[in-house]
Order: structure tokens, then C-alpha cells, then sequence
């Protein structure tokens, strides 16, 4: 009962065979692939506007690549104070943009509010002695398995908008949230202000398949060059490519997304009480205590503590291909403890 | 007939192969999986000597990560001023270093000699205003195709030492070097003073897979941050590890790199006068002037012209799955030219 | 009545004519002159221990080029929520050190403690995908005008020490510190922990004079390059060096800082009950509201409110040559407000 | 007889007296000051044309932040092989810039040409792999005392302009130029296409002030950011402001460069034969030989060597207060050796 994190999970046998059927010939180098040219293509069908993608090879490097093309380095990067960008890439972000500093705001589940970034611009435009406001970025689904709505994106974009800030999304679990909202990609992004995409792959079933989104196309060659330099041009780019054409091909990525997110959905059921947040995605974040957390752990199951020491509560996080069996077992452990 | 790039080739079927291998169950994320901690294992093996190897996702990111971790921002690289952290990487030796400058020396088929290198050393020691030389940086093999032997690297890496310079290796192209002079790849590294290598895979059979040899252990932590801040620590760490595990499984490496350099022979053979340079590994340089490129190409061959522009000169790169055919009717049309 | 900033006072008489004095003959540029070479001596006496000093144009250029220094781009930089390296400084500390994070801490009278710093450091200390805490850096005085004891320094010496962080003072008004406390300035810094000072004139009675203070040795060759590449070597070195060889003789520094001290004290006396924060040194806070603020403005003050926005809380700070009649001013019109 | 640099010499009495004059009441912060606003209104008169104006440290603080202001990380900055932002700035515009590429270019007496511009222009504009030309920077005059006539510095500004570069100019020695020349500032910066000036004060007369004028206004805010991040913002702005301020004044500063261009011209004419490069400016150099150099030093004469080791070489270069002896010293000395 494996419920650490969805990077754990193995790759999907549509995006494994992917591989294989690009390697039949000899294809040109850095991008200029038959395949990475039809990236483009197919999400810009998907997205139902001309965009351009970047493949790199993590979600750290989508993020800081995508904000260092919009933010100077006297810019400051506005996010919640969990974000990914924030807690786990090591200053990933203020590496590439040479500097720009994060701002952090608070917010439950680990989502921006209008007032929250509202507050945050106000306080940190204060001229020549203070890095400037300079993009927003939020992540969806958020570090808490929280899920933004259209018109709550679009909410955010127009304050962006009107306050000269970039917006970008960090979407590693993307497909969670268009699995779990049912509408389309285009209105959770572009068509809410969102210039900017992380679109990740790999934690719902790739090997490793991260792409940038540009929505913006004036924006695509700082993004080209800038992955370049940070060693992020694959010499073969077939084989990203072919991932993540093999990822959106028949709808596999949201298939895949669902039935994570609807197996969470049980586990959520079965923690009742416990839960310390809403599930809206393949997220569980339990709050049963230490010594519940300890009995779990004792009857076989793995998981990361969350929050502070001490505190109790736990996340789990369910794979693509997590086994229904695990799942039934955890939700028959998750009872026990009611 | 592409002789463009051996970064045009397919992945060995071995290769891929082993990435269905590590497909099976959950692995932990982010290196710490038996597969990523095999490498190290297996790599010092290889190099007779405790190591640690990071993978990630490019050359330009090997390169760029392992010359950043032992170069100050204020410090020089010396490397040829053919050199691949010169010309093709788009400054990512710069940018990983925080922007340290690259001092070029001039050497036939892009060799550094002692001679250059003293000169070098010599000319930029001038105190607070200048930068000071900080690492001295050789491709094995060339970007002319030439090798150094170990005796050659020992001279450079005892000035290297003498001057207070780390010494980093660019192994892109380090099978067909080993291959080509079958010696132990330590005498070609750090017995003679080689202090971190980036050992390539991708040009030689891999997807990607390409990874830094850190051989003084005291450098690791500065890689280890360095490449996680870069976003180059794979996610699913054990797709890369698969990769490099099923490359030297068995000498495949040195079995695809034989068989490219001895292709490569034959085209040498072929050119006869119009070679330019030695062939010593999987590169032919050949040079008999622009009309006769240009027959060539309307033959069906494809390359890449080099030199100056009109030059006349061309280079073949042999793949290590380019087919007989190619390289017969190649040989043809070379001897043709004579 | 400007009560706005020690940094809008004029130079001392003293040191302007310092400048006179040296401007007799021509000097080697660079700080190879007479009087630069003095300062090391200088500083080295008053310090009571062999220091080095690098002169630079600001403050900022001093804090950011000494954390630079001693902290890896993938460090964090301790320091409290209201630090001028955090508020003030644009991402100068950031910039410098090719993207190192600063970590906030909270604190009464914007003063660290070994409390919340042993938290800090706890919740960075988080592997491989957090920065890891490098240095830690306090501002004596602070800037809300408290001063640390050298007990105090001390204690969080100790613990910097023991979890390898490097320790930095921002000393834009050392002076009035060591004026406050009438204590060794070895006691305040080396002999407590502190390893990098950035020691402020010119609020104090210089023109532009700000320096690092290097106390182990070993780290100035970082310094001294860093200074370079910032472009903060003066050319002709002997006009900074003149103005704190001034502001030394005699202990001048310290006439002037008493002065500016013993005067803030009135105002903290007649401020009474609305005094936000005990007064320490040179900085008053009173919090008497937003309309009693407006009635002092009106009165002719002039001073920067403080906190939020709305507070009613607002900042005095007296100058080394602020006049009494300013202070015998402003102390009736506080002492109206009760 | 010293004549090793421009920058041993003292401060003209004028421009020291300014220092006093500004120093009698308080005044604001940070540039807010009279002085400080009067600059752009200076300026802007000299150069017939609505500029802004930012003082920094040092020369090198103005190139670097000149040009990170208009060159983004991925870009190479196309100069001479000679000049002063490649040899003798350790570094700083690679620091500023977050890591963009000087690319060298051969011209006599430290002179780019339209030829060897366009030349690097082609050779640098090799697709992703690449750094890409983004800005050309001069010296003005060179660091071989050549002077460029503004038709010259139109001619390169066009091919700057029609390849999309930016285009600045190290104006260390501006005064002798316009001094020499006797034209228009306006006609040798931005009616020639030049964007971006470093205006360097402190060779000719002043303590320390450099300044960066900037004509295309749009730029501005990046180099006021710049700036300030780079700790070259003054707290007390004044004093740097009043300096240039009486550089201006009355067109001192074209005296004192016409003085030290006229002695300079002295120098040249006795060195006859020896001279190495026609004498424009206030930089003399001669290559009488190894032997003859020594006798020179024998007979009191300091000064640098100049160019390759044991070339016998050297450079005089004249101050704005250089004694008449010295000089006339310094011909008889050079007459004796023809």
C-alpha cells in the first residue's frame, strides 16, 4: 500500500510502446523530429489556439524556465506560501531568473484568493528599493489537492492583468483538475489569463514527459532559448515527444487522471472525520493523529506525514495505476479508525 | 546516407528494453531506487574507483553542471576554442557558473597541448582585474574526431594541478575513445587527473541518458545541488539509471562505439587525400572543395559542411547502427572524388 | 524638524576635509595607496585581531557581496521578516549570490533569537529539494533600533556555528551600537561568532562610505573578487579609504553616534506612553495614532510612518548633527500629544 | 614622472570644492535630491536631447549595468579583444548580465571596424546552439588612445541597428575624445546610433563618478533597477551628482582633457620612430625596445608595459594634472633614445 506520491507509479504501456515506435529510423536532432513538430499540432488542438511546447525533463525545470521568461531578476514571483516552486526545487526559480526573489501568501488549501494577491501586489510595490510584483503563479491542482475553478482562475487573471504581472500555472497535476472539473483546458487557462503552462506527464504516467505551454507566442523564444541553456533540449526529441503524444492520444491522460482521482474519492470517503481537507483530486490529506498514523503504518501502509511535526496529519496520494486492492485495504484501515 | 550526427540515430534495442524492465511496480522517487543506486555501484566499478554519477537530461547539462560545481563566478574555463561549452551550448557554461568566462586556445583537430594550455594559464593570472583560470575542460573525443591518449591527458592534468585548475572531461563521444585506444577508461580519467567526466550515452545508442563521473567525492554535494537546482534530477530516476545500467551491461557501449569507429575507418580509407584531419573515431573530416560537396549531396548524402563558410570542407559522423549500405555507397562516391 | 533619516544628514566637517588631505599627490589606483593600505591596519587595531576591510559604495553592495561570499547559490540566508537585506534591498543579496533564498524569521523589535533561529533551521534543513541554510545574518542595530548584547550575538554564534551557517551583521549604524553599549567592537563580532561585517558610515557623517570587515581571513580573496565584479573597487581607492580613516581618528564615529543616540532618548522620553518600542539607539518608533501623526506633520515634522498601512505608528530617526532646537522641537510637540 | 594611469591623479580643485557646496543642509535620500534632478537637466542640455542619467562606482559598474540593462543572459556582446570590459572587469559583464558571451573582435590601434563587425555578426548567429549578437560596445576613446570619428561610430551603429544589436559605448576617456575631435557630444552618441554611454568623470578630475546616460529612455527603468540591485544606488546622492555637475560646469571638463591631450601630443613627437600607434588622446604608446624601456625607468619614467611579454612596448599615459616638467622631463628622455 504505496501511497507516497504519485512519482512512484510506473509508466503507462501506451506511453512505454510510444518509444518504440519512434525508434524505426533515423530522425533529426534537437526537436526537428517529425514528432516534435506534431506537439505543437495536438496541443494546439487541445487547447483550441496556435500555443507552442517545450519539452524538459522535470516540473522544476518547467517552472523556473516558464517564470524566468516573464520576470526580470528585480521581479518578484507571487505564489502561496506551499507552492512547489517554494518547498521543493531548491531555488530552482531564483536560479534561472537570475535571481527574482518568491513572495509568499497564505491562503487555505493551498490556493491564492483575490484578496490574498491583491494584498500581496500592494505590499510589495514600493519602489526603487523593493523587487517588483512581476508574475503570479499558482498550481493546479494545488499542493493540497485543491482544484481552481474557471471563473476562479480568470478571477486571479484579471487582477494579473491589470497589475502588469505574468500568470503562470504550475500543472503537474493538471489532468487531475480537467478530469475532475470536466471542462476544457483551454478555459482553465489561456482563456483565464493563464500565459504560462507547466504541463506535466510524468506523475500520471509518463517516464519522464514535462512540457511549457506558451500561450502567448511572443513569448516562446525566451522560453526556447532559455531551456537551451539550462540543458533542457533534448538531442533526441523524439522521445519526449512521443510520450506525450501518446499521453493525450484517445483521451489516456485524463482516463488515467480519473480513475486516480475517483480512487481517492473512496479513500476520502473512508477517512470521514479525519479528512483535513476536501479530496478533489488524488490527494488525501488525513488528520487522524500520531498514534492513528502510527497504526496505519503498522498494518503495511506508506505514506508522507504532512504539515508540522507533530501535527498528525498525513497525505496520500494515489497513482494512476494504484491497485484497487490497495486502495480497498487502506479505505478498510481508514475505517478502523473512525 | 545521413552522415549528420550520430544524434539522428535510434536507441539500441537493448536500451529500450531495459526501460520495460524497471517497468514493473512502484520505485521511490528522485534517485532512491535500486536501480539509480546500482549506478554508482557499477560505474566504480567500471572506473576501478569509488564514484558517483548524476544523471540528467543533456550533454549542455552535464557540462555545464560539473564545470559550475568547481568554478567560481570569477573564475576562467580553458578549453579549445572549437570546444562544444564554446560553440553549441548557447553560454549554459556561463549561466550554470554564474557567469564564468571561457578563455579558448587555438591546437589542431581542436586538441589542447601543454604548450597552449601554459600560455593560456600564463596570460589570464593578472591579478584582481582579470578572471582567474579556474578549470581546464577537454573533449574526449574531439570535435575534430581526434583522441587524446592517456599520456596526453596525464601532461595536461599534472599543469592542471600545478596551476590550481579542476579538470573536467566532455565524454559525449567517450566510448569511441575507449574503443578506439582500448585502454581502462581510469587511465584515461583520473588516473590522469580528470576530476569529473560527462560520460555520454545518447550519441551511442541511448534515448537520454547522459550523466557527470564525479571522481574527487568531495565534489558530489556542490553537483548533487546543482543539478536539482537546474532541474535535471529525474523525477523517476530509474528510466535514465536503466538506460546507462543496460549500456555497459555486457561492453554494449564499447561493442555500438567499435562498430561505428570501424565504419567510419572505411570512409577514411575511401576519402584518401581528401581527409582533412586524421579519422581517429566516428568522425571523418573530409575536405575536397565545394563543387565536389556539392556532388555528393545530389548523390544523396547528407551532411554538414564545417570550417569557414565555403570552406569546402565537410564531416561525416557514423552512427553505431549506420547500415553497410550507407557506408558502401558512401565509400563509392568518395572514391569517386579522387 | 527632518526626521526622516540618518542617511540625509550631511558629512561630517572632519571627514569632507580628509578628502583635502589626501588629494596632495598622485596614487596608485585600486586601493595600492597609502591610505587604503592604513585601513587594514586601522580596522585590525580596533578590532583587536588581523581583519581585512573592503570599501564599497552602499551598504547594500556590502551586505550582498559578504553573503555572496560565504553562501552557495543554493543556500538560504537566515535573517528576521524586517531585515533591510529582505525589504530594502531590491534582491541585491539574491543577485549577488546567484540566487540564494532568504529565509524570514519573526522576532520582537525585528531582532533574531536563538529560538525562532533554531526553528529555521529546522524546517530547511529538508534534503536534497530545499535550499540549505548557509548564513545567517542579523543587523545591529535592528531596524526597529534595538541592539544586541554581546551575550546575545553570542548565543546565536553558537548555534550558527554548530549547524555550519556562516554569520553575517549588517552594521549600517555599528555605530551606534557600540556607542549605546560602550563595549569592545571585538566583543560585539569576532569574539561572538560574527564573521562578515558590513560596517556603515555614512549615516553616521560620511559621504559614501560603507565597508566589509572580514574577520577570517580566509574568506576575503572571496570577497575581494566579488567587490571586483560588482564594480565596487574604487578606482581611485584612497577617497573612501580617507573618509573612514577620518571617521576613526579619535573615535569621532563615536562622538557622533552618542550625540545621535543621547538626542533620540529625549524624544523617546517625551514620546512617554505612545513609544511603540523601547528606544535603543538613534531610531524612535511612536505609535500615537494616525490622527496624532497628521497633527505632528502639520507642526512642520517630517518623518516616515511605519508598520501597515493605517497603523498610526511612525519612525524618527535622529541624525549625528540634528539640531537641538529640532529635537527640543519635536520633543514639545510629542509631549503634546499625551 | 608618472605615467602609469589617468587614475593615480588627484581630484581637480573645482570638482572637490563642489563637495563642500552640497554639504551645508540636509537633503533627501537616494537620488530625490537637487543636485541629483539637476543632472538630467545637465545632461540632457549637453547632449541636446532628453536623457536620463544614473551615477555609479566605477567604470566597470556603468559597462556591466549598461549593458545587462540591454543584452538578456543568451546573448553575446560583440567588443574588441583589447577592451577594457574583456580584459580588466574580472568578469563583471558575464556577472551582470546572468551570464551572456563577450565575442572578440582584431582591429588595430583597439579599433572595431564595419568589416570585422559584420564578420562577427554572421559567425555568431548559428541557430538555438548559439549565443545570440545583442549588443556592440565601444570604447571611446580605445584602449590604444584611438579615437573614432562619428561617421565611424554611424557606420557601425547602422550595421548595430540593421542586425538588431544594441548599441553602448565605455566613454572612460569621453572627454579626451570630444576634446580631441572638438565636435558635438550629441554627434558621437546618439546621432551615431548609440544607445547606451558610460561616462566616465573620475580619470579626468574627479573623486569617483561614473555615470551611465541613457538616451533611449524605454531603457531606463532596467538600468535604474539594475542599479540599485547592483548597490551602486548612493544613499547620499549629492555628492556623486555634485562632482559631475562641476566636471560640466563651464567646460572644465574639455579643459582638462585638452590639457592632457596636448601633453600627450608632446610625448608623442619626442618618441618620433618609437611611437607604436598614432597619438590621439592623452595615451602615448611607444615600443622602443626592452632595453630602451629600462633606461627610461633607469632615469625616474614610470609607466606600463604594454602588449606580449618582452614585445618592448609600452604605454604614458598623461593626466589632467600632469606636471609641465614631468613632460618635458619625459621628451628629453624619449628624444635621447632616437
Amino acid at each position: 500500500m504505496n501511497f507516497k506520491s504519485d512519482n512512484t507509479a510506473t509508466a503507462a504501456a501506451e506511453i512505454l510502446a510510444s518509444l518504440t515506435a519512434v525508434n524505426e529510423s533515423p530522425a533529426s536532432a534537437y526537436g526537428d523530429d517529425p514528432w516534435s513538430r506534431k506537439l505543437d499540432e495536438t496541443f494546439s488542438a487541445l487547447f483550441e489556439r496556435d500555443v507552442r511546447v517545450f519539452t524538459v525533463a522535470s516540473g522544476t525545470a518547467a517552472n523556473a524556465i516558464a517564470l524566468a521568461s516573464v520576470v526580470p531578476p528585480w521581479g518578484a514571483i507571487l505564489c502561496h506560501r506551499e507552492a512547489h516552486i517554494e518547498c521543493d526545487e531548491c531555488g530552482a526559480p531564483e536560479f534561472f531568473s537570475g535571481g527574482a526573489k518568491l513572495v509568499l501568501m497564505d491562503g487555505e488549501r493551498a490556493k491564492v484568493t483575490p484578496e490574498t494577491l491583491k494584498q500581496a501586489i500592494g505590499r510589495n510595490a514600493r519602489g526603487i528599493h523593493s523587487v517588483q510584483p512581476a508574475a503570479l503563479s499558482i498550481s493546479q491542482t494545488t499542493e493540497r489537492g485543491a482544484i481552481y475553478r474557471p471563473d476562479e482562475i480568470a478571477a486571479l487573471g484579471g487582477i494579473a492583468r491589470a497589475s502588469g504581472l505574468a500568470f503562470h500555472m504550475d500543472g503537474a497535476r493538471f489532468a487531475n483538475a480537467v478530469a475532475a472539473l470536466g471542462c476544457a483546458p483551454a478555459d482553465m487557462t489561456w482563456r483565464a489569463g493563464v500565459e504560462l503552462l507547466s504541463f506535466g506527464a510524468t506523475k500520471n504516467g509518463a517516464l519522464a514527459a514535462e512540457a511549457i505551454v506558451v500561450f502567448d507566442l511572443a513569448r516562446a523564444e525566451e522560453v526556447e532559448r532559455r531551456r537551451k541553456r539550462g540543458g533542457h533540449l533534448f538531442c533526441k526529441g523524439r522521445y519526449p515527444a512521443a510520450q506525450l503524444l501518446a499521453y493525450l492520444e484517445g483521451g489516456l491522460w485524463l482516463r488515467l487522471a480519473a480513475r486516480a482521482n475517483g480512487l481517492a474519492a473512496r479513500l476520502a470517503e473512508a477517512a470521514g472525520a479525519h479528512l483535513s481537507v476536501p479530496a478533489e483530486s488524488n490527494q488525501v490529506f488525513i488528520k487522524p493523529g500520531v498514534e492513528a498514523l502510527a497504526r496505519l503504518r503498522a498494518a503495511g501502509a506508506e505514506f508522507y506525514d504532512w504539515g508540522a511535526d507533530g501535527s498528525g496529519e498525513a497525505r496520500l496520494v494515489v497513482s494512476w495505476n494504484q491497485s484497487e486492492a490497495d486502495v480497498a485495504q487502506m479505505c478498510a484501515l481508514l475505517g478502523s479508525l473512525r
